[in-house]
């Protein structure tokens, strides 16, 4: 029987219980979504005591499974105003499913306790979860939080903690999770997880499994067998997955820059006159030539498209330079130095900011003419206050369209509060529509297709639904998306696990109909916290003024992009 | 036949139509809404080409009937994205009046050129109206601005402007009117109108009425009749309108202190221990002995509430000196130096900002601990930065919603993100109902009522409603709220004022039917831009924790308050 772990930081108290029958069979995002739709009061304030914040590994955690140990961080968002789930990679979805955990549900807020003292962290064991005091943590940055907590409770354990942006209660800021090396690379980053968590006083969770098991599928042999034929086929698979085996996620910079979707001086554009600069060949050039690799984010992946960089002395810097920090703080600001870019990926890692939000405000910042575009030294200096909980420091932690509020700009690209990651929606007009509809705000992991009809709005709502239906499964399953995008039988890979995981038939009719469920239920919240389609819109500027290289404004029909939950 | 003026900041033209028949018979908020819900998309961006600023005095407007000259300004609220009519007292409305314009429908904005070169007056004049450079405006507070004009324009011409708050296009920020004495302080605060006005470039309206004409009623004689039995009620009136005559609107302090309804430490309270220092009394008492007097806000007034205070040297400070401001500042910040927080009013009427908003801002402030409850000094610094436009005077600037986002803060007391004004809820809950309902957002003047029953839940919503219909008339005659709260028979006054204007008959009927037509309006446009019954809510805090002096939560069934709109 699976374990939900409930943590009540109001009474400092840690209850191991039976997973409750409505929630048994749900795993990553379905569950967490479930939980949050269930127990959190959709019009609850988010940094309130009536928030939860639910951390669930994916139904294939802990099996063995190629890209299955993405780990779904929820709770209702800071930033949004709506759910929110965030995943990310790292060691704890693999560690937790070995526990028979389930979830982690977080709940309460510290009442009367001053800040400096709220701080705790829960240790999560074989055979007992408890709370400590973490008063030497309160302040720190990730990378500190890490090297403490590893030099107490040992190398093997994982981390997943807060930064100081978290404590701070910023919108913008993430949950961090430690990654094969044990540092705080990978990141929960949208939607203000990390102040929903730095709200309860929660500054850390380290996970020990040292004595649990793996999980053991009812049909092993099958089981086995369909594993390493995904292996076999994410090691043979051309195009996109080997694109990210060798230049990692910004290998697909070249291409983003020539279909018109590279977010560019602050989506003004969406192509970049030194795009070579910032892709992923240079960047891999540049890591290798200082001594560094590249490695998987989590345990069981084959693909290894991370990053590992190093500064000039050859020195660590900073894990995972991926595609989203890159476009998001590189062209997007006009900034092409990518020892500059990687900088301000440590720092707001280290702080624990998302570096899509992040970058999407500076480009608002860069707008309004505070700091011109292209000023990386500026940057860097006004990321360094965010830790030091400056006014200015904390307007950027707060989210692109925060900053556009005070600033006064117009062009601020959000959706429901949260920023456009890098995927331009006048080229590509399917994200576009995700963008629109996803619960989640304006998120190209809810749902995202390059197709070659970039002047056709037509069609563009069926394949978002698609996608976003899809990602309701993925995200479920605790698998990788980038697994989803490269051998051909993806899902029949899918249900041949499943199947032999649960001992009977799973079915695609069943992965369809999870991720629909994810769908709706993350709807249902929305539409009770006071979402209408009156917020399934982009930013009239979007609509309105056409873009580089191809002219182009978004201009799927909004009646159309109305009917995209027909159906679901 | 009554005008409409059109103002295209995009191509800097003025046209002057008739009134469209789809307008006619419609003034003051009835006016602008209608106009804003009509013209401007329900979901553009409140600071972007699709938004309208629409003035337009009252249908009283001009004829010499007491209190009759309120302007109202409409538009799309910056501040909470809803519809907005925010009116205040001045010489705009009888000047508007007596040119026979209904209303200035200000559009456009000024698309590429640079902000400094941006700003424009347009000048009203008896046979033209036209914009002209304003560059040596651009930056200047309201006080300079309205100074040079009159030095440019002559005494007594009427001035409507934005101060550098409104120029940085901050959600906080005020449309400020010139009083009789040609200062500008008289503000319509509310929803970030100076924002609206300074993305268009506007940075003021003068008007010169010489060569119009009084408003002629239809019936003189009944007209005059009227108006001279409602100004000798008014004079002759006890109780509320008497201690406005003698203490201003901060007369009130003594009584809502006991009440319980004066917001004390960010909200935390409903009384103040030194209450006494900044009642209305002792206010007029330090005003006249610095040789102030008290006087009327607008010409037709003969109750003359509004309070002049000089500085400690005897020197004009601030004209004005009003409840909201005294309890926003004092009170809620712990506050009782009344010449600190008429420096602060100052300051406020100087860069544009409403007092409501600020103060609740800095409660916010002072809840993150930033500056320390009280500390006056720290305050008045932090808004001299405002004018400045430092990000930490921004931030304040963009109101307490955005503050507290900012700063992490938990209890932040708004709605629709529009703070609460100084009236607690959780002992007022008839007000209570008019905040979560309001189309405006938290607003006091949406309708409000003080009865003996705090204790008791029961039959507040019904009372809400009809006072939220009285003030959608009494806002769209161009009255002052005051002027109905005190002479018996009011409605009769107004309907006998309406009939002999119009020359038919106006009843009772037709009044709240006017009200209850503004706020169909108004819920209209506001259900279009996304609004649903999710947001009709007050904070959490504010129905879970108790407050001082009567232990008392906001404890109006939700479902209740969901019946407001029932029968309008």
């Amino acid at each position: 029987m699976k374990k939900l772990l409930r943590v009540d930081m109001a009474n400092l108290k840690v209850n191991i219980e039976d997973v409750p029958s409505e929630y048994a069979g749900l795993g990553g995002r379905a569950l967490t979504s479930t939980i949050v739709n269930k127990e959190v009061p959709p019009t609850c304030d988010p940094i309130g005591r009536h928030n939860k914040l639910v951390i669930a590994p994916g139904l294939l955690a802990g099996t063995g499974a190629p890209c299955s140990e993405r780990l779904s961080i929820g709770a209702k968002s800071p930033l949004t105003g709506g759910i929110k789930e965030s995943n990310s990679g790292g060691t704890a979805a693999l560690k937790l499913a070995r526990l028979d955990i389930a979830a982690v549900v977080v709940e309460g807020v510290p009442e009367d306790r001053p800040d400096a003292d709220n701080f705790h962290v829960l240790k999560i064991e074989n055979d007992k979860c408890f709370l400590e005091e973490a008063r030497d943590l309160a302040g720190q940055g990730n990378y500190t939080v890490c090297e403490r907590l590893h030099k107490k409770y040992g190398e093997r354990v994982s981390i997943t903690s807060i930064g100081q942006a978290g404590e701070m209660r910023l919108a913008g800021s993430t949950v961090a999770g430690s990654d094969m090396e044990g540092m705080p690379n990978r990141h929960a980053g949208r939607g203000g997880m990390g102040a929903v968590m730095g709200s309860k006083g929660l500054k850390a969770i380290v996970i020990d499994d040292t004595g649990a098991h793996a999980v053991q599928p009812k049909d092993k042999e099958a089981f086995t067998k369909a594993a390493r034929d995904f292996v076999k086929a994410l090691r043979e698979c051309k195009g996109f997955i080997e694109q990210l085996r060798t230049c990692g996620t910004p290998g697909g910079i070249p291409n983003f820059n020539a279909f018109g979707t590279l977010p560019t001086r602050n989506f003004s554009a969406g192509c970049y006159e030194h795009a070579e600069k910032i892709q992923g060949a240079a960047i891999v050039e540049i890591a290798k030539s200082r001594g560094a690799k590249m490695h998987s984010c989590s345990p069981s992946c084959p693909i290894r498209c991370s990053v590992i960089y190093h500064d000039a002395s050859h020195k660590f810097l900073v894990g995972g330079v991926e595609y989203e920090t890159v476009a998001m703080l590189g062209s997007n600001l006009l900034i092409s130095d990518v020892d500059a870019i990687a900088l301000m990926n440590r720092l707001l890692n280290d702080c624990g900011l998302d570096t899509i939000e992040t970058g999407a405000a500076l480009g608002v910042v860069m707008e309004s003419g505070l700091i011109k575009f292209g000023d990386s030294e500026s940057a860097i200096e006004l990321i360094k206050e965010v830790a030091k909980g400056t006014i200015r420091g904390r307007m950027i932690g707060s989210g692109a369209a925060v900053t556009g509020k005070i600033l006064g700009v117009k062009r601020v690209p959000a959706v429901k509060g949260q920023s456009l990651p890098a995927h331009h929606p006048q080229s590509n007009k399917i994200v576009g529509v995700t963008y629109c509809t996803s619960p989640m705000g304006a998120d190209h992991t809810a749902g995202i297709m390059y197709d070659q009809t970039v002047h056709n709005p037509e069609g563009k709502v069926e394949k978002s639904r698609n996608m976003q239906i899809q990602m309701g499964f993925v995200d479920s399953l605790g698998m990788c998306m980038f697994s989803s995008r490269g051998p051909a039988g993806y899902n029949d890979f899918m249900t041949r696990l499943m199947t032999a995981l649960n001992g009977k038939p799973y079915t695609e009719a069943d992965l369809i109909e999870l991720g629909k469920r994810v769908l709706r239920t993350e709807h249902d919240f929305n539409k009770r916290a006071g979402f209408t389609k009156a917020h399934d819109r982009l930013p009239e500027f979007m609509t309105e003024i056409k873009i580089k290289p191809h002219d182009l404004v978004f201009d799927v029909p909004y009646d159309e992009v109305d009917k995209l939950y027909d159906g679901i």
